[in-house]
């Protein structure tokens, strides 16, 4: 190991792949500047002194004891895959040692507003059920099918979350002209103006929105925050797009909201994942449907791939990483999201 | 009728109705404002010399000869609330006379490019079976349901024709940064490059796009000018959406193309409407169906009637109409649309 | 010029030369596409009566009789490009033809937008008494040199008259996201908002208004329309730029406006063009001027040759030209500009 | 003390003071949330034990030593309202502590960028001799005074340094549909393509610029990296602004690069402030100059105190702060920029 100069990387990213995340033109990439050690979350505090030692980047989320930490002399960043944050690691050491850990989930922020904004049209129109009664022959000509169409275009429509994905989502929406109102209590009012959107109280947004889009992520303090009396609130017809966690949910109270046809629905995430076989939400007309499948797009993780390169070259040149998101010491602790078994 | 000094109009908007397409305020506005003649296509050459002659506009798009045309005398405009023009009146008189014929079809194009975005981002993601497997409990989870799930973002786009409709098309686009290849032979390429968009031949549309909308109007020169040669030339598993007339395409080797897995598509409008009960387009795979639903919003006619009020009165000031589009005399020969007989 | 079957146009473009609004290339396209008869205003009725017959395009506007309209009995279009229209041909009869009376100001639009937002920007700043005292010793620093500096960025913008260069204008604005306020009443107030921006009263644009950017023609109704009791509305400090024609104001009132020290302004354009020596707004501060030079730009004159081949290119298709603005059966009489004898 | 809960701030804000970047609204904000000690860089270390025990906000930017780091128990962040930073602390402590080193010169990236714009647009257009020459009565009209003017809209704009300034920039131009180049070896490739521009080096910024606008921040490693050779590769008339700091520039070189009429230029910064009262730049033609006021907008200092007041909140109530720049661990000992002495 000792004429090797190129920088030592520990690569354990499960669920994720060296594979999946990075191109064949990215591997190439990584392997020509790094020399990789592939090992997982259990065998990485059993490697070799020198190798900890030497350690510049982690790719993985793997627990890290202080102890661990302390072998880990040249480490500086841990560049998280998975996307959610895992309270494993002792992160006041890690901090003040001015390691990055940086966390990749902003990839998924496009896919997942393409899908919510496909959801919200569907709901719109009534494409999925028109399309059936195609199939089965009892399709409506012109406007005979449109009694509940409405527009996008000009619409109310409010976002709970203006994070990466609450920015994805006004970016697709830019075309429609929309009125578009944020609650979003981690993002000073005017940053938001700033951004060309209405800073809302949550309930402003329940009330005056036609489509309601909720891509605020889980933490300790708003499980379950929309629940009956936000339902309950909303426009007559009006659409919920849940994109997120279903944990910022009451999901009983959606679907009751649903089923007594006050407001339409669509989402792709869930109270348990996968979901029950008999469960209601299945056959539940008014809602839009999908397998937690919103994010994990092949093009999704070859661009964290990308980032996690392009910020170990910036990390490398003495510089900040930029790409990718980095933890913060005040709210790693609050971060609650589940991490994704599967990809 | 000596004392009623408001402009006469000849009101026969079949298969319209003056409901359908004013809001009720819109219709006191148009009541308040002029003296409605309601009549038909029939009955209209057989109302007295004295109400033709004052009739300043006619709201429909009646079958009109030379004779009753001279009796006509204080005619300014026809305003055609179908939106597909019949070669049912001397064009060549009307136009000296400087009578303005004017359509209302740029209504639909939001509602129509709303659609035809859903359709493609459906495609593109398989909503719509993703969906009846969740409801039939065979949903595949994450990255499982998205083998060839892609994004819109960034994508090659192609657009044939560029009227209203494909203009509205490139607006609900606009968020997704696509490149986007426009065919059109009656716009010159400056006009196209200055509106932000590529000028393309047809073969090069076909050739170079994930995604193609079709958004050409029907004329005498061009139909079925989309057959088997194009659908080959596509990028294998785009994605052609057919938003305008179907007698643009040729249809069977459009189902041959989408049967054999070469491409996907979506289509609002077919070659017989209603389509046969058996038609193979109805329960093929890869094809996202529309029973000519796109445009016939209810909010689409109400703004119809908007602007027939805000060109009538800007016609009743003196001033040329500026909302609704004008037959053009060059043109009005070529236009072959069928007229719809259901809103 | 019987085997000779290329168009004939008969050319008397003064004050342009077709060298100052062709390209090279344009004037070889012309040339290999048209025979041009090269003649002038006075010459073009002595023309043999074959000449005439056959000529399809006339490039510029000149004086034209009934009796020599009858002779141009193949004459498809009057490409006009001094740009104002003058009062000088039967113009029932040339519209009852047919005859597409082509105007070609609109390439002016963005040179003059371009200007207008430097005025703007120059007003706000003191941009230029800056420069002189800086050049004199005499400039003061930082924050010192601006006390009555502003920014456009978020201003409240007035914009009198939405026409090419209204546009024009709002698009420059774009990237300053202010709020615009238009009035033009020969626009429904539709079509304003759906452009973007908020019509309004005449009056409210004054009031309400950081910036008033007067783009308005002038016609036979609003000579001298801003006057007095306008400026005196305006918010104290607020900047006027006029940019289309002096006829539109009072210019001894905003004189005097500016010379109180009650707005500031800039101006194009003058009462007398040139201006007499000893002119009192020669000296004004608070006071940015330019001799009528926001248009004249030889890329100006060069894109108007080019849309006067595409438009010809169309019209030889039998297609109606797309690019240049057509004049008006209804809004012809009223235009009042005075053509200019200088390019 | 013992009862006042509010927060403990210390205000040392100099040049500026609290009433320049606070406004009236904002100041009586402050003073309600937080008890002020007003101090100075020299009196700070003096102060009781118990007093910076308890601060937790230092406004201002006091040179602190370890042992007075070490008294500050509670400093959550160093507001730092001057803009450019010292190397002053003992930043490793600092930043071990999770200490935010904040700065606020991002308020001044909009006016920057509009002066910048307005510099831009004088140049291609002559505006300030040719107001010069009108007051003279030696004015040019019409296509005469235009022959060296050209339009923005559609240029070739390179920038140097895509920072909050050069973001700002890239707004204002929006409307101008420029073919944007940045060169900025601190921020990669893909980021600069989704912000939409062009990455490239600084060669062809150089060369392939119509429009050439330097903003960025002098490093240790920059210092006059644009001189003879750069401005050599211009193409002729092209035009250079220089908005951030004079010391990025060789200065000589600039002004031989315009006084042999190759470019012409603009500048805000210079390399002594004031400019001595002979010096050549202050006569030269082809170039706009600006004594270092493009940023010092009241409403710049104004927004400063917003941003303060709003990253506070932010702090206390636990989370990191959002609208201010913070100082990296990595690259704090490579900004070079000298402090102003004046606002």
């Amino acid at each position: 190991m000792t004429e090797d100069t190129r920088p030592l990387v520990l690569s354990c990213p499960l669920p994720r792949t060296l594979d999946l995340i990075f191109s064949e033109e990215n591997l190439k990439r990584l392997h020509a500047r790094y020399r990789i050690v592939e090992t997982t979350d259990e065998a990485l505090p059993g490697l070799p002194d020198a190798v900890l030692a030497e350690a510049r980047y982690i790719i993985g989320q793997p627990p890290v004891s202080e102890e661990t930490l302390a072998r880990l002399k040249s480490l500086k960043s841990v560049l998280n895959v998975e996307s959610n944050l895992l309270n494993n690691m002792p992160y006041d050491t890690v901090f003040a040692r001015g390691i990055h850990v940086l966390t990749t989930g902003q990839v998924f922020a496009v896919p997942v507003a393409e899908l919510g904004l496909a959801m919200a049209l569907n709901l719109a129109r009534g494409v999925i059920d028109a399309d059936l009664d195609f199939r089965e022959g009892r399709e409506l000509w012109g406007g005979d099918g449109n009694r509940t169409a409405r527009l996008l275009t000009g619409a109310d429509v409010g976002i709970v979350g203006y994070g990466d994905l609450g920015k994805a989502l006004h970016r697709v929406l830019t075309g429609f002209r929309p009125r578009i109102r944020v609650y979003d209590p981690w993002i000073p009012e005017a940053v938001l103006k700033d951004a060309g959107v209405e800073p809302a109280g949550l309930e402003t947004v329940m009330r005056e929105s036609d489509f309601v889009f909720v891509v605020a992520a889980v933490t300790s303090e708003n499980r379950a925050f929309l629940g009956e009396a936000g339902f309950g609130m909303m426009r007559r017809g009006a659409a919920f797009i849940l994109l997120s966690r279903a944990d910022v949910v009451d999901f009983d109270a959606l679907l009751k909201a649903v089923g007594s046809g006050h407001i339409v629905a669509a989402s792709d995430v869930w109270p348990e994942e996968p979901l029950p076989a008999g469960h209601p939400a299945r056959r539940m007309t008014g809602f839009v449907r999908s397998a937690h499948r919103a994010g994990a797009l092949d093009v999704a993780f070859k661009k964290m791939g990308e980032m996690v390169l392009d910020d170990m070259e910036f990390m490398d040149r003495g510089l900040p990483p930029v790409r990718l998101r980095r933890a913060e010491r005040e709210t790693v602790a609050r971060m609650r999201s589940k991490p994704v078994s599967v990809n």
